[in-house]
């Protein structure tokens, strides 16, 4: 494995996933060493392919040299080995419980069946239209009128949703519709969001370029899976 | 909510996140109401609807009246709650992320793979089998010699795949392979997990029954997802 001491994270830029990574890490005030996978689309790197073998996907985080993969879990480890910098699950079991059922919906509904929308066509991408929409809707009504999904702090929910701001113009572009009308809450939140430190810092790409990148993933071959 | 005290558990015999609940449970010696929500394909119960009013889907877990929905988010709630009895996930954060990915990758690979196994037909069957044989391969690498997933103890990442022991019978039907041939370590470790009190107290169903009510459902409407 890696030889290097401390926190790697294995990421390509458009990733999701990658984005909570980092997002968690910034809120954990971590220093890591960031490596992209730019060859990603081409073949993957021996690091990534020895880190993860049995799905080879970014991201993943090694911890002196040892492997930690898939978003949700990476940002359960950083919290429960550093729990005590900005505690980002609830203290207690029922909301954690809570928190981890809200990451696994977001998980699904939004950026699984985010990748419908820009996969399929016709029918099938109505369908995963109808689905988004009723995600989005379901999302602004758990977040209701409080700041954060957690309340008054930022935390495991969001930083799990947060990546969906660089997203929703693909989103949105692909399903045609707009998520200012379907779930204005939502979007004020992800600019309360943006302005974090930790997520400012955190790079998350300009929806522009998240954009541009799909409709060339969807030329170059829509099959391909990069995260 | 419902205004029970302690641990109520709704339920569909043949779903295989209910039967981990059932087994965690067990290993727990916690005591329950179990609550068969026979109606399911029909209408789903006001119960059910009011505790998990965005999916509507077993199994819930009523705490108190608190509802926990999502499988793997149940039997968290449950090592959480209970940490002394039986403990589940490895007591340090490395081994608790590795059990977390193996339970996704289990949840992913072998149940949502195994559910296409009887929903598609054709090229895409085909193509749900090979995935599902290669998942079946990575379990027995990584169960290699070890009597379970986390060595001398049977725990959370078993906990997570042990339904597929009722559901063999069906995806082999109809993925048209053998769990004894692709994978016989892992067939081996199905036995040793039915001769545990807490699994064969969970009244796993009978594999036949699995595979009758799955025919059932193919015929009645293969679209109606009840777990």
């Amino acid at each position: 494995m890696a030889e290097t001491k401390g926190l790697m994270l294995l990421n390509f830029w458009p990733s999701p996933n990658g984005m909570r990574c980092r997002v968690a890490l910034a809120e954990k005030g971590l220093e890591y060493v960031y490596r992209e996978e730019e060859s990603i689309l081409e073949c993957k790197s021996r690091l990534l392919a020895k880190s993860d073998p049995v799905r080879m996907r970014v991201p993943v985080l090694l911890h002196d040299g040892k492997p930690v993969c898939e978003s949700l879990v990476i940002v359960q480890y950083l919290d429960e080995v550093w729990p005590d910098r900005a505690p980002l699950l609830p203290a207690d079991p029922y909301g954690r419980a809570k928190a981890r059922y809200w990451a696994d919906f977001i998980d699904k509904e939004i950026f699984g069946c985010g990748l419908k929308l820009w996969k399929l066509e016709g029918e099938k991408q109505e369908e995963a239209r109808d689905q988004f929409i009723r995600a989005l809707k379901v999302l602004e009504g758990e977040l209701d009128a409080k700041k954060y999904f957690g309340g008054d702090t930022f935390g495991f929910v969001d930083i799990i949703l947060v990546p969906v701001v660089a997203w929703y113009r693909t989103y949105e572009l692909f399903g045609i519709f707009r998520t200012e009308i379907q779930a204005p809450r939502l979007m004020a939140w992800g600019k309360r969001c943006m302005k974090r430190e930790s997520v400012a810092m955190s790079s998350l790409p300009d929806p522009h370029k998240v954009y541009e990148f799909v409709c060339f993933l969807r030329k170059k071959n829509p099959g391909l899976q990069p995260f």
